[in-house]
This record gives structure tokens, C-alpha cells and sequence, in this order.
């Protein structure tokens, strides 16, 4: 299908065009004007709009969006043991569908086209997402002592069957999904390493999330987990390493030298009282440092718009210097750098790249008056909902309303998943 | 005019009620079930809505709204000198009421239904208020160096004048402004606390925002700017202090002792990279800590559920302690607190507190599944669009749309003030 969007004003790391976007398929075929020879099957009218890059979102969990508001405010111990897991044990794979058909509304209304998930549902997210037409890379979340650990190998395998179901769906990806260092023994890290190998997939982890988490790697490896992971060949592997909070400048210098893509967490962080990531230094030294979320649990939204004020203030208010982690940078955090962390060719309005592309009206007060949009974007914009959303050529969202899905009924049937 | 809002769930600090709540003239007439014996000119169903106390923006500077995205990621001088005084200087009276304008619809559409404005052009942000029906406290901002000063004595003359004007508008209130300790000299902040004694006025004056106002302090005073005020007796007057930043325990005691209502302002203080206010502390000592967003061109919105993330979230941050800083609190912030600071009889659904209420449709991704709503408000609600406003028992806003002006007309008229 060919699409053309009219006169709109085009979002560029270097400046705004004002002009059009002529689709192809599932690729941007020309931006600013329009070929003579391309017909189109459909025009969407651009006028008193802004064409944004789909933004990335490299860390959530989707099914987990039914534990919203649950769980506030509550040690971590009490969060995780006493709120979250006993829920979590009673979830069935179809409240994993809810929670993920939730979440993927959600994000796609707030302008976001793909997702790194880290589920424990193989097959629901993948499934929500498809249905939605948002972009997914999907890892199960793996969990155990070694390579002869037969819940760990279940896992494994769910996770490879899940990538067989789905290999023929252009808008999903997968990854392996070691959850972190704490919750996986080195023998099963080892033999994920000679598996991601083997099967040509780059990994998705948890890493140095909290204080706990380094004080027990320093007890028992010596070393810090990004140095511990290091060790053992990890990072030969293309990894994305969510959260990042405790961080030495070895570890960044590390992280640095073997291209790690850093997903930062900011609110998951500050909410579960970790600290904020040492995210000025880490793009000082060169690391690609991205976006997540992480889930409805610890956030409490997927808003990526509200993210990105968090990413861009925190650093500014660490730091005492306002001129760190410009919107340009987090714009690019939330868009290009995302693309190249999680290995898709999108990420900007350019000509060749994936069609995936958000339309937001800029006749509303967070964009009024019209200056720096880039501006806007990061430091007046969260909460707020895309007008149209276009993923892989597809229209997703049109008028502010999902295409491909009742949203009354995923309203309906996520509420009504019952936990208590 | 009586008002019946039935079959609501009602936002208290304790539970929520599910019920009715009945408003006569401008005050809540009953909350939960209806009187038998009450008449109503108006009832609106509160079915799948949730009732909250009104949002109070306790520090702003509407005018500004102008300046949103206009000026980010630079220097404080490079911002205050080379980009925003410029530009006032070329500010009109009449862009100041496009900017009010502007500025109040952004908050009665998100849920605040009272600020504390410092402003430059008096009665244009009273106007403003008025006619949209937002309840505002005015407070001219004052500088200059003695009362024998004659631009301080004319700021102070428009500041009384205006208080004059609007003396019989019910929803607006008057405070004394001095800007802060170093724009305003000793003789004339000895001469506004006489002032404000005579004239009963409490004062509204941004009190240790940066790293430099202490510094300076020290030096010219040797002690604190909280200290400073204390000793000239600028406390014996009931005060809101906006920002806060840099304060010792001691200076947290004086607050405390002398009843400071502390105006924590999150975002803008990361932005301009002062760095965050002790609130935690400020609240274990008794400090009334409320809310404000400060203007467009230090946050870049005035969205007090995004500025009430940003509280509870940094606090939990910055303490390593995910039990400070409850949605409780924080609902209460922006809330009781909030009009306890400016003497507001408001911040409650409660029977005999002013009219001042706020509905939330239910039915959309924030509140799903319906968990905590307390946490929602704080946790999941950022950007959130209000469906009814309610002020003073007038109804202001309708099914997400302004009653008493146009919207577009308010957009078009704050997009053409031209700056450059």
C-alpha cells in the first residue's frame, strides 16, 4: 500500500521540513516532496500537524500493565514477595493477553511503535502486538541455575518455539532474556552465551539495577555485574542492559568498549528507589543509552513523552548544569538510538528507512505557541496521544482511535482481570 | 445554582466513596447522598467518573506561557538575560492576557482550579482568571531597593489598584510579591512587611532557588536567605516561599516554627539545575509543603499530575527510601496543602468546603485496571484531561471543553504574540 501524508511539518534532529511523507510498502519512499510518478492508495492530510519519528520503548513488561496502581509506595521486599509475585502466580496466560493487548493500546496512543517485552506468557505479547500491528521484540524472561536446570531448559524452549511461531510476522523480533545476574546462575549465562551464538539473537537483561544487586556481585564474584558479565563473554553477544543505575567508571568505560546499548529507566528507578543512572557520563563516553518505561508495576504508564521530561530533568538537577541531556538527545534516546539498540532500520523520517511514523495535531496547548518543537517533544508534551499512528506502512491508529482493535472491549477485558 | 453530581466514586484522603455529591451556591452542600428536600437546576451523571478535590497550582507566572519552548538546555544567564528578559521587555499588556489566557485553560483542562500568580501586568491575569472562572490568587511581583524607590512604589501602587478592582470577585484573592531576597532590597522588604500588616496580605516571594541566591546571602548578610528573612521578621507574615531548594536543618526549623508554607516547584528546579528541595525532611519536621509548576518556561506545562510524579517519584529517588513522599502525600500537596498555604476553605469533597471539584472519566488507560486511584492520580495520570471543572459551583469546563470561552480563539490569540 502506498500512503501519502500532505504538507506536514517533519520532525528532523536538524531542523523541521515542512512538506510531504510518500510511503511504500513498509518503507518511507520520499520526505519534503512528492514523486511525480507514485500513486497513492490513501492521502492523509498532514495540515496543523507534526510528523514524529515512532518512538522506541526499550524495556517493559507488557503483561504486567494489570498490576497498575496495585502496589505503591511499598519497600521492595513487600513490593516484589509480597505484592507483585503471589499476584503474578496466579495470572493465567489469557490475563497475560489482557495485560499485553493494555499495554500495547496504550502505546500506541501515546505515539510509541515498538517495544522491547521481557514476558513470562510466551506467545501472549507476541500475540497482542501482532494484532495491534505495533513492533515487538519479544524475550521470555529465563531464569535459573545451569544448563542442566529443567525449568530454565522449558523456558528456553518456549522462547525458540515462540520465534518459530512468529518468524514470518515482519514486525516482531526476538531476543534471549537471561532476567539478571541475581536470578540466573553463570552455568545458564555460559550456555545462553553459546545459544545467542548459535542462533544469531542478541540478549535483553537486567543489570545493575540496585545497590543489593552489586554489593551480592561484589560478595560473590568480586567484581561489579558489569564486570562480573564481561568476564564471562556476555557482551560479546549484542546486548540491551536495562537500568544501568550502579554504574563505576570502569563499568561505563566497559560498557562503552563493547558497544552495550544502556537502557535507562528513570521513573522505574527513581520509583523503586534506586537512584538515577549516570546517564551525562555515559554519553560523554560514547555508550548508546536508550529508553524504557519498564512496566505499569514501578512506572506507572508507558508514556514515553513523560519519560523523556524525566531523562532530560534528572540529569540537569544531578548535575547543576541545565545544558546536559539536551532535548536533542533524548529525542534521539527515544527514536534513533532505540532503532540501533534493538537492531531496527527506523528511527528517523528519511527516505529508505521503516515506515513507522506518529502524527500528533499541534493545535493543542502543549505545542502552543509553535517554538521549538523539539523542545516540546521532551519538556511540555507528556500524556500526551497521537493522532495517527503508522507502523511498518500500516495505519494503526487514525483519528486518535486504534484500527485493528475495539478499545472498549481491551479496556474491558484487562479491568476485569481479577487478582485479589 | 444547585448542582447534583450523582453516582460518582468520591476521592478521599481515607477511601472512596461511591455516591452523590450536592453543591448550593458556591459551596458543597452534601457529600454521598442527597438530601430529600434539595431542588437542582443542574444534574450531572458521575457514572464512571471519579470525583477530586480541585488541583492547586500554588506558584506560576501566567504570562509566560508565551515563552513555552521558546528557550531550554541553556545556562541561567544565558536563559534569564539572553533569552526571556528580552523578550518581556517586549511583551505588551495585552500579550500578558493572551499568555493568562492561555495559561489558565492549560489548567482548568488538566484539573487545577486555583494558582498563585506572580505577574508583570496587573489585572490581566486577574481578567483572564475571571473570565475563564479559575479561582487565582494575584500577586504583582515587586523589586527594587527602598521604599523611597519609585519604580517599587509604582509596581506597589498597580499591585493595590488591582486589589481594588477586583475586590468584589469572589473567586480572586491578593497577595504581596516580592520577587526574592536579591531583587528586592532590606528597606523595601522592611516596608511590605509593614505593608502587609496593615493591609492584611500575606506575601508571596521565591525564597533559596540556587546555589548563587545562598552564596550571595552569605556574603552580604552572613547567613541563610531563610535565616535572612527570618531576622528582618518577614515570617510574622504568613508566607509562601516558592522553590526552597538550598536549606540547612536549621533553616528547615525556622520554616517549620514560623508556619512557611514551602512551594515545592520539582520540574522547574531540575530544568534550571538548582537541584531538588529536602521534602522529605520538610515533611518529617511539619512543614506545609504544597505544589506548584512554576511558568512555561522553566517546566515547559503547567500539568500539576505530571509535577506530582515528579515530587513523589524524587524523593523515593534521591533517599534510596520508596516509602517517603506517599501518593497520599502527595494528592494532599496539591490538594489540603495547597489550600492551607494560600487560605483557600477548599482542597476537600468534604460537606461545607468550597465548590471546587474536578471530574475524571474512568474509562481510559491510566485508571485501568481500576487499582488505587490515589495512586493513579500521582503514579499514572501525568497529562491526564479533565471531563468536568467545577470552581466556586461554576461549571467551567464540560465534557473536556471550556464553557465560558473559546478555545480555539485562545490558541490562535497566544500563538500570534510575536517575540523575535
Amino acid at each position: 500500500m502506498n500512503i501519502r501524508i500532505t504538507d506536514v511539518t517533519i520532525y528532523t534532529p536538524d531542523k523541521n521540513i515542512q512538506g510531504d511523507i510518500c510511503i511504500s510498502g513498509n518503507r518511507i519512499a520520499a520526505v519534503g516532496s512528492t514523486p511525480d510518478d507514485m500513486i497513492f492508495d490513501e492521502v492523509i492530510s498532514g495540515k496543523g500537524k507534526m510528523a514524529v519519528p515512532g518512538i522506541i520503548n526499550c524495556h517493559t513488561h507488557s503483561y504486567m500493565s494489570v498490576f497498575r496502581n496495585i502496589a505503591d509506595d511499598l519497600t521492595f521486599m513487600d513490593w516484589l514477595f509480597g505484592a507483585i509475585m503471589p499476584r503474578e502466580d496466579r495470572l493465567s496466560p489469557a490475563d497475560g493477553y489482557a495485560g499485553a493487548m493494555l499495554s500495547c493500546m496504550e502505546m500506541i496512543k501515546s505515539g510509541t511503535t515498538c517495544f522491547m517485552d521481557m514476558h513470562m506468557f510466551p506467545g501472549q505479547s507476541a500475540r497482542a502486538a501482532k494484532q495491534l500491528g505495533i513492533r515487538g521484540i519479544m524475550t521470555r524472561g529465563l531464569v535459573g541455575e545451569s544448563r542442566t536446570d529443567k525449568g530454565a531448559l522449558e523456558r528456553i524452549a518456549e522462547h525458540m518455539r515462540e520465534r518459530e511461531e512468529f518468524a514470518d510476522t515482519d514486525t516482531l523480533m526476538f531476543r534471549l532474556g537471561p532476567h539478571a545476574i541475581y536470578t540466573c546462575g553463570e552455568d545458564l549465562l555460559r550456555y545462553l552465551i553459546e545459544l545467542a551464538h548459535e542462533t544469531e539473537q542478541g540478549f535483553h537483561i537486567h543489570v545493575a539495577e540496585s545497590l543489593t544487586e552489586s554489593a551480592d556481585c561484589m560478595k560473590a564474584h568480586g567484581m561489579s555485574p558489569v564486570k562480573y558479565l564481561d568476564s564471562i563473554g556476555f557482551f560479546d553477544i549484542p546486548t540491551c542492559a536495562a537500568h544501568c543505575v550502579q554504574l563505576s567508571d570502569e563499568d561505563i568505560d566497559i560498557l562503552a568498549a563493547k558497544k552495550v546499548s544502556v537502557i535507562h529507566n528513570p521513573r522505574s528507578n527513581l520509583k523503586l528507589a534506586n537512584g538515577i543512572a549516570p546517564v551525562t557520563k555515559l554519553l560523554e563516553k560514547g555508550v548508546n543509552v536508550c529508553l524504557g518505561t519498564d512496566s505499569q508495576a514501578s512506572n506507572n504508564n508507558l508514556d514515553m513523552f513523560t519519560e523523556m521530561s524525566f531523562a532530560a530533568l534528572l540529569q540537569k538537577g544531578i548535575t547543576h548544569s541545565p545544558t546536559v541531556c539536551t532535548a536533542e538527545e533524548v529525542v534521539d534516546m527515544a527514536t534513533r538510538r532505540g532503532a540501533a539498540a534493538v537492531g531496527l532500520d527506523a528511527g528517523a523520517i528519511e527516505e529508505g528507512k521503516l515506515a513507522d511514523i506518529v502524527l500528533f495535531d499541534l493545535d493543542q496547548t502543549c505545542f502552543t505557541p509553535h517554538n521549538s518543537l523539539r523542545s516540546a517533544l521532551v519538556y511540555s508534551c507528556a500524556g500526551v496521544k497521537a493522532d495517527t499512528v503508522i507502523i511498518n506502512g500500516d495505519i494503526v491508529l487514525r483519528d486518535g482511535t486504534l484500527t485493528h482493535a475495539d478499545e472498549e472491549e481491551i479496556l474491558f477485558n484487562a479491568g476485569k482481570v481479577c487478582l485479589d
